[in-house]
């Protein structure tokens, strides 16, 4: 009899406990939830974002009017500490509005064009020359000198059968930042690519290009049109192979800026110098207001932290907030913000990264070791009732990758994706495509993980 | 050892068997995923029907219009039988725009308001009154004939917490459908509702309403206006509870009219008399295009029959597509089949209906016997990598609900639902809306369930 009343206690202890963390859980995870469709401030503070400052590229003044409400919108908020990180970041801009045409038989068809980003310009009197059309870089690579003076018009569709667009987009980014390389060196006089999405439609979809450290001479112009339009031209040009398209652009790289993160706390009450972090990319393209790509991420880490100051929640680790500059150019602001914290000998436990847009949550990409990915599961039933079923080894985002140790775990927060690339890097990614529902439920999701995160890590 | 080598055998045996089955019902699934994101009709037919068909109320030219074109679609598709089953509907018009305003200090509010369908008109100079603000069907009844005169103005968000906002519309429609009558014997000259959407928007959305069978002069007219103008008329309420509201609306019920539900079928090869419906309702609203609200229904059951045919499938039981007429008004339609197949003695194996919007799929609401729903659950695991996981018990929907018997497997298939209240029933529920991935997602699972219902029952 002797050991039964210990063991017995014992047992009553350990469910006692685990379900108390479990009632716990479950009603944090309800008060965020319910919060964040009643007293919401994403919804109002994305509005601000895209209507107010709207495209915001690094280098550029709307970018650095992104810092300054970013930074009042956490002191408002009542974060413990909030400061700005300085960094240099790259300064393109895509000037005049630029223009394409060609003509067959006599009619002037106008094509939907934009620069890519880092593209050089074209002549003040922009290029005219025969046009090639190749279906992936190897083809370009084989047809070499032939290229010489033409424009190489890379038309490679996203594919549409990948059921996640992400992937197709991992497929195709590549002919968006290599091909001017490939072809440039045999002399072509430009590129054009087929805009990047699966869906047809009339707008041009930008985005990074790099030329490296290929010489001067080599550098081509560069530019996206739009799906439809890619259609029709593939079309025409086989009806006359001999097709002149015209484009003219007067993008421009200045002097690299200094610009900054911009970064908030709650200080942890049992390991303020531990930290957690979450974010998403400031910066946006120019075409739209980066209401999607990545203003829902800054609203949504904003908010996520603001959601345990109304619940009342005190973090045991410090959460940290960090809005990074140069996402969609160089990624500047993120490498800056991981070479400091390692100087400083920062402890993160743990990153969340919003960067996949405002939509529907579904889930989670986990990057950790298996210790974490197997904790992780755990959590699953937690989120099922929030339509929240997907917890996969992937990628947490550009910006969080940084801070990859054996010992971090990086999180990428997934809403559904279908939509993503109608408006991705386009003049169509506006607040008017973000639904108020969706983008809350999604910060709930988040607030829910970094929760969940501090609960069981330190 | 007599029993060993049988056992073995019967082992391998029934291994073999339920791997082929798996290995084929998955193998079907991504034969209709893939058909349907590379050769699908679905969003084609449904620009068709959004654009050039629009908002197709039964009794209405528009709704004769989409018979026509539904009946030719399928006959172009290919359909084995092709008819339609005559039904009378109701026909009731909106007439001339509606107009709503009141005065607060000297300045003019236009109020976005639209009459409920079935909804009496105002006279012709319309109706100008006192306007009493209540927040339930219970607050107004406590009023009693100090409402004599007035219009009630019913003032009752959709809650936004519910995580379905199908369960918040089921919470608040009763106030569309019966606060005419609920106040109309105390003598109030008319009712105004809050719009059902959780969105804070300019539009309003209509709705049926029902005068059920109180007395004629008992009738009073019904409308709904934007929830924004709701917002700012309850404000505006406060400063001065004496405002005059005044509107006007010239709707008429018409004499009930022929129409018809649209039928077509692919003909079992085992059990030809033994069918499974897929289907939902082809009238819509006026006020937008019925894209949402049910052209992604009619598009979907159409196309995921269309999807069994360019892959070869045949069916073992005949595969029914039914797009019932007048879900919206009286459910006519739906009442119709149901009576005609009992009459026919027809062995109706399932149904699965779609009305919900062509959202990104999420999962199937199911309502049957417990036989059934766990069988259905053993197909989940197929589903999974299409992002599909909710499998719940629920109603099927308004139209397939009528087959029910202790034997019929009926399902809904349920789409994501956050954005559904943004269009639903309002100028907004337009072809624009709809992203044609999602469509075409949702219509692949649908076809996978009815290729599932299909092999598994009979």
């Amino acid at each position: 009899m002797k050991y039964l009343i210990p063991l017995f206690l014992s047992m009553i202890s350990i469910t006692t406990f685990s379900q108390s963390i479990k009632v716990a859980d479950e009603k944090a995870l309800t008060d965020f939830h319910f919060a964040a469709l009643t007293q919401g401030k994403s919804y109002e503070w994305l509005t601000y974002l895209s209507n107010q400052i709207g495209g915001r590229m690094s280098g550029t003044v709307s970018a650095e009017k992104a810092v300054k409400w970013a930074e009042a919108t956490m002191k408002n908020a009542g974060f413990d500490k909030v400061w700005l990180q300085p960094v240099m970041v790259p300064h393109w801009e895509r000037g005049t509005k630029e223009v394409a045409y060609y003509t067959l038989n006599k009619k002037k068809i106008k094509v939907p064009i934009a620069a890519l980003g880092n593209s050089i310009a074209t002549p003040k009197s922009g290029i005219a020359a025969q046009i090639v059309e190749v279906k992936s870089i190897a083809e370009a690579e084989k047809l070499g000198t032939a290229l010489k003076g033409k424009i190489v018009f890379f038309n490679v569709p996203m594919k549409t059968t990948n059921l996640r667009p992400f992937t197709s987009y991992g497929e195709t980014a590549g002919i968006r930042v290599n091909s001017a390389n490939v072809v440039g060196k045999f002399g072509a006089s430009a590129i054009i690519i087929r805009s990047l999405t699966t869906s047809l439609d009339d707008f041009p979809h930008t985005g990074v290009m790099s030329y490296r450290d290929i010489p001067e001479n080599e550098k081509i112009p560069a530019a996206a049109i739009s799906t439809n339009a890619a259609e029709l031209l593939s079309k025409h040009l086989k009806e006359n192979p001999q097709l002149k398209f015209y484009f003219k652009q007067s993008c421009h790289n200045f002097e690299p800026k200094q610009s900054y993160n911009v970064i908030g706390e709650l200080t942890g009450t049992e390991n303020p110098n531990k930290f957690i972090v979450v974010g998403g990319h400031l910066d946006s393209w120019d075409l739209g207001q980066g209401s999607h790509d990545n203003g829902a991420g800054v609203v949504q880490s904003m908010e996520a932290i603001r959601l345990f100051k109304i619940n009342n929640i005190q973090p045991r680790n410090t959460l940290r907030v960090v809005l990074f500059m140069d996402e969609e150019n160089s990624g500047s602001g993120s490498r800056k913000y991981a070479d400091e914290a390692k100087v400083n000998n920062e402890i993160h436990l743990a990153g969340l990264e919003s960067d996949s847009g405002g939509f529907t949550p579904r889930g989670f990409s986990i990057d950790s070791n298996q210790k974490y990915f197997d904790l992780i599961q755990t959590w699953k039933p937690l989120f099922e009732k929030y339509g929240i079923y997907e917890f996969f080894k992937g990628g947490s985002g550009a910006d969080t990758r940084h801070l990859k140790t054996d010992e971090t775990l990086l999180v990428g927060y997934k809403p559904d994706s279908q939509r993503y690339f109608d408006y991705h890097h386009a003049a169509t990614d506006t607040f008017d495509k973000v639904n108020k529902r969706e983008l809350e439920l999604g910060t709930a999701a988040m607030a829910s993980l970094l929760y969940l995160m501090d609960s069981y890590l330190d």
